[in-house]
């Protein structure tokens, strides 16, 4: 490729808005453009990488033994009432109504549409297992669509769907599944951790994330020093607390706390650690109210509340909701003697010998309190964050917490979509069964950005050979016809040895060049400059390191196959 | 691949709604399911064979050196409004508002995106020509939506887009594509012509559809038997007409026909020939009424008409209106003396030595009226639909007509988007100037249509082995296990001779498998019978041909390697 042809428009400074070195770099080095908020266009290099992400992806899944679809993007509502999922959906789901007022959701993801595929085609057992993907465009109408592509309202998704007739059968797709997001995430070059995620109901470590680490990440990750556990933040669990010794304490008793309410606070004045403070906070789960305890030191996770109460979602309460409930004095409130609620203490809390704790009663608390002595919660569960310093739960090391880039996703989602559209087969008994599903989604758009936030410096992209654009970059530096002709003999050569080489033939000044080559990140650069008028010599340089090796020319293609054993090997 | 595994639902009896065969065979077959009115999912069979044809289509589009990008699906009504497409398009443009009460189209086509696109980009001459392509799911909400994947409401299209900064490059941009689109037509099997087609008020031969040949197909093509001449009926005229001779005629005079009013019956009356009688109709374009006469043997084509007075559109006017305007008597009016109405006579019509009019009086017509002599059309065009039978205006053979799928289109679209949508460069001189643009479609999905409708039987699709899913179908009959072994072992050595075979290894009777075969049109089917149990071999058979040959397994690799050898040369 002639860099004179390809369509792009590079720039110099990033807009404004522009907020992570990705979204600036996918800007400047002409990859995207912006139409409205979310929507991006792809120019020609943009695309050709997303290309490359997605052939990965697809030899990957097709190996691993699933079969390419397409599904529709226009899914007819009665399909997503069948689910629940076109009230429950929200703003996200985008809705389009036909000449003939006809409903459709445009596709955020594809259960439904799947389902209804295999419940039409997989009528016995003998279909099952299969797995089913599509590389499609998909559309969610985020609340705040930001980074680029990152989260974007338009974007590419690979998606992939699993049935099996049994649970072993189901957990053997799976890790077909997670193998084959390993192989496609190494094959691209990045550095990725996978992650336990939460996986609401279903439970198990039938949930997992790929991550790749930035800085720039959206999604908090719990790692451990000392061993390969991970996990976000929704399922990470700190590790057991030590046992509490036999409750020696003496009973509790009341004193005053005047205007003190935080637990932070109330601990200042006690002249005791935030840790041996409770700190209760009252949830609305479905019709019950739930109050909550950690340590002062420690923070309420919602959606690990949720889980050990088991429902979908928790929200905080309303402070006239609680007084109303409790005839209590807010910020006062504790779990002794506490009636009509539904308490859940976290494990650390009561493991604890003693606690102080709210006295149900204005400007006072009480101190040496015991749990499980003094007060017995309805339930007792992990409902804190993890936080940096908490031990790991599989070997006891250190947690610490890391962002990360979501860019895969493989998730068991049992019976929930075949049993709401009866997507049933007949089993070798001739009896009606429930097909048991997994889903598998990668972001393909995504990747391209999450691989440059990994790869950049202050000049620009350094992409990773396997999904780079071009390999090669010819930059033939000066005008004279000795330099040109060397360096569309390079171009020629190295093009018929089967590099992907592009050519900056534009006639720009040797600062302008190096800034684009720089800019679009390709991996390799061939120079042609006075150094070839002088002594005959290309140089090759590795972008993103500071080395460069002079070469004749003629070895110029030898030189980069050996570069290429070296790194197969 | 294994059939076992593959995701299919063959059914014996197609839908009665299917109209055509390619309709009928997709359904049977399991390559596609209807989800609504016009929108289907396509299985892995279907599937499998568009991604064949896009790839073919990716190919030649990169050879002949087009960029591959991708534009939002999701457009921004303020583009439309740019063009005036927002308020011209109508209800086949699908209309989306998001979250924040915004409103976007749903890609039915591209010329915005990619408009705005080379507007951001390409600032000067420097960056021109460029050819941008896409292959993506376009949305068009047809009132009638038919012929399954044919005319559909979501389908895949290849559009591709050039810009060039002037005439001769524009005019190179577009044989470029018109030697892809050769390209791709013949790789893929199709039997094809390639039409002039009408390019509204561009003119010149700058617009051309691909057109396969199908008795089902929705357009009607005119072709030569003497030469290779093809248009489209709005676009084809008929050979020109031999020039009159000297108007020898008498004067006209006037002759009674009491109530008879078309053509064909005052002909009859005065014992004519329908030829020799006009046929007038009246049409509203734009503010002016135009009188249109043809022959009474012909039919006006109110494409042409339009293109005849400079119009976008004709719409016939109502007798009320027509009768107001001239004060005539409806079905006696005629060209001499006729006021206040724009008169364009059919070519056809002014070669005639003497016609017979309407007398502008009720109840009488003239005869012996002299086209020229008489009256003085303000305009003189072909008007008329072309018939069969009618003189080629290439080569003056004999046209006839017949019916084709439109699979491709190339069209010169000129300066209309950039000069509505400021898609300007600076030239040489630093003049800012409009790009001149092309647009080049073709239908992914219906070429898999069009492939069918081509080719197939009774029995089932007989696919041209360029796009067929798999090249070769193993099929072993009987639960013998030396036929399983041998099948097996074909099964193995052809997939790593690099032919794409699948095996039929389901335990299903011969029947059932010769017609899953049959049906979904593998182009060879290798036999492993009772042939082989006896003899030791197996049968090759060519899906469509009734002869097979019989071959020890050793030999079958090494014969179909002389087949694609002989195929190709």
């Amino acid at each position: 490729m002639r860099l004179s042809r390809l369509l792009f428009a590079t720039l110099r400074e990033a807009p404004k808005e522009a907020e992570t070195a990705s979204h600036r770099l996918m800007l400047r080095a002409s990859l995207v453009r912006q139409v409205a908020a979310g929507i991006y266009e792809w120019l020609p290099l943009g695309w050709r990488v997303a290309r490359k992400v997605a052939a990965i992806v697809r030899e990957e899944m097709d190996r691993a033994g699933a079969q390419e679809v397409l599904l529709p993007q226009l899914m007819p509502k009665e399909w997503w009432e069948e689910t629940g999922r076109w009230g429950a959906y929200g703003k996200e789901l985008m809705r389009i109504t036909d000449r003939h007022e006809r409903q459709y959701a445009l596709g955020p993801t594809h259960e439904e549409a799947v389902t209804d595929m295999v419940r039409a085609t997989a009528r016995t057992y003998r279909k099952l297992p299969v797995t089913l993907y599509q590389i499609q465009t998909k559309f969610r109408d985020e609340i705040r669509p930001r980074f680029g592509v990152m989260r974007a309202r338009e974007f590419t998704m690979k998606d992939a769907y699993s049935f099996d007739a049994n649970d072993a059968g189901a957990a053997a797709s799976y890790e077909a599944m997670r193998k084959a997001y390993v192989a496609i995430f190494d094959r691209i070059g990045l550095e990725y951790r996978m992650v336990d995620a939460d996986s609401g109901l279903i439970g198990g470590t039938s949930s997992q994330e790929f991550m790749v680490l930035a800085k720039s990440g959206e999604a908090e990750i719990a790692v451990c020093d000392g061993c390969d556990y991970a996990a976000n933040l929704e399922k990470a669990e700190p590790g057991a607390p030590g046992k509490a010794g036999p409750a020696a304490a003496p009973a509790f008793e009341r004193v005053d706390t005047p205007n003190t309410k935080s637990a932070k606070a109330v601990a200042k004045l006690l002249g005791k650690d935030p840790s041996e403070v409770s700190k209760m906070m009252f949830y609305r789960a479905g019709d019950r109210l739930v109050a909550a305890m950690v340590r002062g030191d420690h923070e309420i996770h919602e959606v690990k509340l949720a889980r050990a109460v088991g429902a979908d979602e928790v929200f905080l309460a309303s402070p006239d909701e609680v007084v109303a409930k409790t005839g209590l004095p807010l910020g006062f409130m504790g779990p002794v003697g506490m009636k009509d609620v539904t308490l859940v203490a976290d494990r650390d809390l009561m493991a604890m010998p003693a606690i102080v704790t709210g006295a149900n009663e204005k400007d006072a608390h009480l101190v040496n309190v015991v749990p499980g002595r003094d007060f017995t919660p309805a339930t007792v569960a992990s409902i804190r964050s993890v936080k940096a310093g908490d031990r790991c739960p599989s070997c006891g090391g250190t947690l610490s917490l890391i962002r990360g880039i979501e860019v895969g996703h493989i998730f068991r989602l049992g019976t929930k979509y075949s049993q709401a559209m009866g997507c049933v087969f007949l089993d070798e008994a001739g009896k009606e069964r429930e097909a048991i599903m997994g889903c598998y989604g990668i972001g393909v758009t995504r990747i391209v950005a999450a691989a440059i936030e990994e790869a950049h410096d202050e000049k620009g992209i350094v992409w990773p050979e396997p999904i780079a654009p071009w390999q090669v970059l010819v930059l033939p530096l000066g005008a004279e016809p000795e330099i040109t002709k060397a360096a569309e003999g390079l171009y020629e050569s190295l093009t018929a040895a089967g590099l992907e080489t592009m050519i900056d033939d534009r006639e720009e000044t040797p600062g302008v060049k190096f800034a684009d080559a720089d800019l679009m990140g390709m991996p390799w650069q061939v120079i042609v400059g006075k150094t070839f008028l002088k002594e005959g010599l290309v140089e090759l340089k590795r972008r993103g390191s500071k080395e460069s090796d002079r070469v004749p020319p003629s070895e110029v293609a030898s030189r980069f196959a050996a570069f290429r054993q070296g790194a197969a090997e």
